[in-house]
């Protein structure tokens, strides 16, 4: 072979230093993505106080489980961007940095005179990312933000649910992991335009954008039905059969997404009425009777067990799986092998399984690098790669 | 000023070539996001056929929106993989690209003859981005996969819904668009690398890790309470009230995350008596007591209407929101001034709306640089680009 399969063992973003001021989730969710790949992140925390995840629950001894959960792989130093001596020590480090990010509310960065103009000037190869609930411009710009107000005013939370049942929350914290998703989309972006231009440049993610850009297809989809699509339990707005189906013990899912398969799965279930059926011919008709074909196939699923429905579905290559809840979750065997499940340690020694990094590059899969920091832990070691000790 | 503030009218990744073989949603959606950040994205279709999206409802006179909605910006060429002939073009096409993305089976591209392994010492410096169900690894990895097989896997629906009741889905393709934004870090991720290395990388990104990943701290609030974590309605399962409440006329969201915001809260909506309650002195003993504090709230709200309220709420600096439907979500303020909305349009003229990038970097805002392509449109322009008339 002319050139070996490339792949760094520390990852694909080996090299980049990224200054990270953010709190909470959704910037910490962007740098935790960053970290995995093999950035170095030094998280600059309030001192005493650090980011306020640490004070989010559950607790192991007084460790934050929610905190342990997205800041693996990261660094941290507690600086006062308020006193005179730390702005120094965080000036050096920007110095060193090829991207800052913060989720601070607008507003907040220019109080503390870290404008992106003026740092572009001083610093013009510098990335300056931010993530806020609004976006920095516009009415609602300065306006407090969380997950829960963005879900909400961002229409994914209307199309989640039962058909008129109460308002349902997407289950995790989808306005601040969307969030930090597109945070990093960007950030990258702008690494890949300076190899090109020589600049850094300013990154914008708001969270409430973040969630209309989730809605793909169903704004589209609203002007050509002519209605407000409203939640629809667990099936899919256009596709019939692509739904959860109860079987004797339980529930398991069967997306048919063409004619083919649809008649596969009738024969499969022995619904051979349902192939020549005029309500079943085409997905537009099955879409128009999705409540009768579901009781005919729930009907029929009735008879065995999920387990065994499984198998002959995946035999006949009819996508299928089951409905994991999270200790199903973390024992299927697919997941464990993707090693899509790592271990982190709090302070007194006890480990937590925490979600993986699904970004693989090569063969670097999310290494475990540096537990979870506790707040300053790595102040001594920061301070000397800087010139200071 | 030393230097400008620097951004590309064409957006950050102008000058990258994206060779797209992706089909349905979750490969075009990380190629979407590519193609509004300035790639040029070359979508390579089966002929007479095209991507399968386009034959998914509904239809603007034939053209479907589902494919419109996440396809601008790219350019299309027929070719057919299995044709000698075309196999030519499309390695032709390869050697002017950074990037090949690929969303079929495992299995697919290896029987193609477009072996990753193969195809990197060829061409050393090609990014070969794979998006399947389960990834290129593992026991499930040649499995047929759908969105709705991954969000009943990855747990994410057993968190989503009203406790008891029926199997909820995110009332979106979470987990294509997910899989879809993992796979964009995943490549711009393995181009910087390239910066560094020479080299291209594999990028392998698996819709069912993804969900798993955005699970966030639920697996390790599992492992701290010792209870697998149901669905929890419309409230956060960690922080309390953060939560959607009934008003006169509606529902609105209420985000107090912190004691001096739960203050502020129960002085501004006049419950001043539950500042002192013993049962919601605390986060922790408001999550604890939380039906009795909704109920407490909702009864109060109950006097006035919700923008009323919304107006109350917001002049104190409590986070709220309106819970909006898509017809509000299109009409919102702040969602037309971020330009998160955009005009497509079909053959026949007919505009659409769809969703924007959300991805802001410097001055580039999603341009709509291109309609979303009839299949094959840009064959000439494609074939004349790598010398072929």
């Amino acid at each position: 072979m002319r050139t070996p399969v490339s792949h760094s063992s520390k990852g694909p973003l080996d090299g980049y230093t990224i200054i990270d001021l953010t709190r909470v989730l959704a910037g910490p969710y962007c740098t935790l993505l960053l970290a995995d790949l093999g950035a170095r992140v030094i998280k600059v925390e309030q001192p005493g106080v650090g980011d306020d995840a640490r004070h989010i629950g559950p607790f192991v001894e007084g460790d934050s489980a929610y905190f342990m959960s997205v800041n693996r792989n990261k660094e941290s130093i507690a600086l006062d961007l308020k006193s005179a001596d730390d702005r120094q020590i965080f000036e050096s480090l920007l110095q060193t940095a090829d991207v800052l990010v913060e989720n601070f509310r607008p507003g907040t960065m220019e109080k503390l005179g870290y404008v992106w103009e003026a740092l572009h000037e001083r610093l013009p190869r510098l990335v300056y990312t931010s993530v806020s609930g609004f976006g920095q411009t516009g009415p609602y710009s300065k306006r407090p933000a969380y997950d829960m107000v963005v879900q909400a005013m961002g229409g994914i939370m209307s199309l989640t649910g039962q058909p008129g049942a109460l308002p349902t929350r997407v289950g995790v914290s989808i306005g601040d992991l969307a969030a930090g998703l597109y945070a990093a989309v960007g950030t990258q972006a702008a690494l890949l335009q300076r190899e090109r231009t020589g600049f850094g440049d300013r990154v914008d993610v708001a969270m409430l954008d973040c969630q209309v850009a989730l809605l793909e297809n169903a704004i589209s989809r609203m002007q050509v039905d002519g209605r407000v699509p409203g939640p629809l339990g667990s099936r899919h707005p256009s596709i019939t059969p692509f739904d959860v189906f109860r079987a004797r013990d339980g529930w398991l899912v069967i997306a048919a997404g063409n004619d083919a398969v649809f008649r596969k799965l009738c024969a499969v279930l022995g619904l051979h009425g349902l192939i020549e059926d005029p309500r079943f011919l085409t997905n537009h008709l099955r879409c128009l009777h999705h409540e009768a074909l579901k009781a005919l196939i729930e009907r029929q699923l009735n008879s065995a067990p999920c387990a065994d429905w499984q198998e002959v579905l995946m035999s006949n290559d009819i996508p299928t799986g089951p409905y994991n809840d999270l200790a199903a979750v973390c024992n299927d065997p697919q997941i464990q092998s993707r090693q899509m499940l790592i271990q982190v340690q709090a302070r007194n020694g006890q480990s937590l399984t925490v979600a993986g990094s699904p970004v693989h590059v090569g063969a670097h899969r999310t290494p475990l690098v540096r537990q979870p920091p506790q707040l300053d832990q790595d102040r001594q070691a920061i301070l000397a790669s800087i010139g200071i000790s």
